[in-house]
């Protein structure tokens, strides 16, 4: 039986990550987040804050997973269209949800109310649901298998955690990780034997140089646990032959 | 007269970035660079170490922009496959660079010597031109408007260094930051107003929630300096007048 693998696309949507002005720091959680509800992240795009090219890189996306994941532009300034490049995409309108409207009211009725700007962040592709975020009032938004997450990363981090156990997966790709004070290039044959000689594991290899030294980490993967502690054995076995030092869970 | 403004694409090569067990550190100083190339980052892509899935992203982003960066996967390892993914995206094989060669052996002369894995690292693209790299001995890779960079980061930097003032590109993309500790959502107004009456210019908002309080940076851009200082004038005096206090270069 060939085992279902679900699998997620993450656009990131900011002039500013292109711009290098800010250093991205919503792909690693979000992945990590994704692989415990068993969903794969197959690809990441970063877009600027342009419609075309939102609309583009959701398409795209989506028609290649179950689910798509976006962060940023959902705030209520002008270069925040990430609701309308949705709709767009998806042939919706939009429209304000009435829950988002409540929540924005009551959080802002002792900072100054309601204004045009903030009721922008109520605004919905047609038919989409709410992501909770007890931080800040301004909702996350689920429209069928789109999940849009704010663009700062603890606001980001909330509306996941809202979302733990409530998208259908399978099962999580396991990992264990082998380090080495050893250049990559002198275990290369033994990393591509071990990973053909096991089936449904992948072996990558991360070499570093550090402490003036250089090492890599070996990261096997498989979603069967038995799979992958025979594959993590054979390998441990494999690089103590060759008279490799082994150091566990990593350097 | 129509400003020619030169583009780049970035392909981020690497399971590890999208299993969430590495953060990618690559992208920030990448678009910095280009900026001051005068290129502007147009789009980022991650993808696994799967052959067709990066030969899709390497046509796609070459066909859409002047030059295409990527990073990991040009190691000595059975998961380095960026080499043979290029070659097979431009329709060219695959060679062995003389130069290459040589500077590995010499390199490996007092490490062990030269092994067929560590070859591996002297491969290129038919027609290829070396970048070089004073850390390890592997090349960065320039095939005609694509360059291959090292996937950890210090020596993706060491390779960029070696590329500077060697791309053609135009202006760069100037920046100025102001800040004000004000919900975004009660200067939207003033910001799109601003951007409006401002044409080469743009404004992008980024708020933050730090020592309890909720603040934000508005970044002008423009690739003229004289626009750029008149657009961050008009905002200032609009946020004053509105009650604001200004914090220059930002929070």
């Amino acid at each position: 039986m060939t085992e279902r693998i679900w699998t997620a696309g993450l656009l990131i949507i900011g002039d500013e990550i292109l711009s290098g002005r800010i250093q991205d720091r919503n792909v690693a959680p979000i992945a990590t987040w994704l692989n415990l509800q068993g969903i794969r992240l197959t690809e990441v795009r970063v877009v600027p804050d342009a419609m075309d090219r939102i609309v583009a890189a959701v398409n795209a996306l989506r028609a290649e997973n179950d689910y798509l994941f976006t962060t940023g532009g959902i705030g209520p300034t002008h270069d925040d269209i990430t609701v309308d490049a949705i709709a767009e995409a998806t042939g919706v309108g939009v429209e304000v949800h009435p829950k988002a409207r409540a929540a924005l009211e009551a959080y802002y009725a002792n900072r100054g109310g309601i204004t045009e700007a903030r009721l922008r962040m109520a605004r919905v592709p047609a038919g989409a649901s709410l992501v909770e975020n007890r931080m800040s009032g301004a909702p996350g938004i689920r429209h069928g298998n789109i999940f849009l997450l704010a663009g700062v990363p603890h606001i980001a981090s909330l509306m996941l955690e809202a979302l733990s156990g409530t998208i259908e997966g399978g099962r999580p790709l396991l990992s264990r990780t082998i380090g080495c004070w050893v250049p990559e290039s002198e275990v290369a044959d033994i990393l591509r034997e071990t990973e053909q000689a096991h089936e449904g594991c992948q072996i990558g290899s991360y070499p570093f140089f550090r402490e003036g030294r250089v090492g890599a980490n070996f990261v096997i993967r498989s979603t069967d646990r038995d799979r992958l502690d025979a594959c993590v054995s054979d390998l441990i076995e494999r690089l103590a032959a060759d008279g490799h030092a082994i150091i566990q869970d990593g350097i």
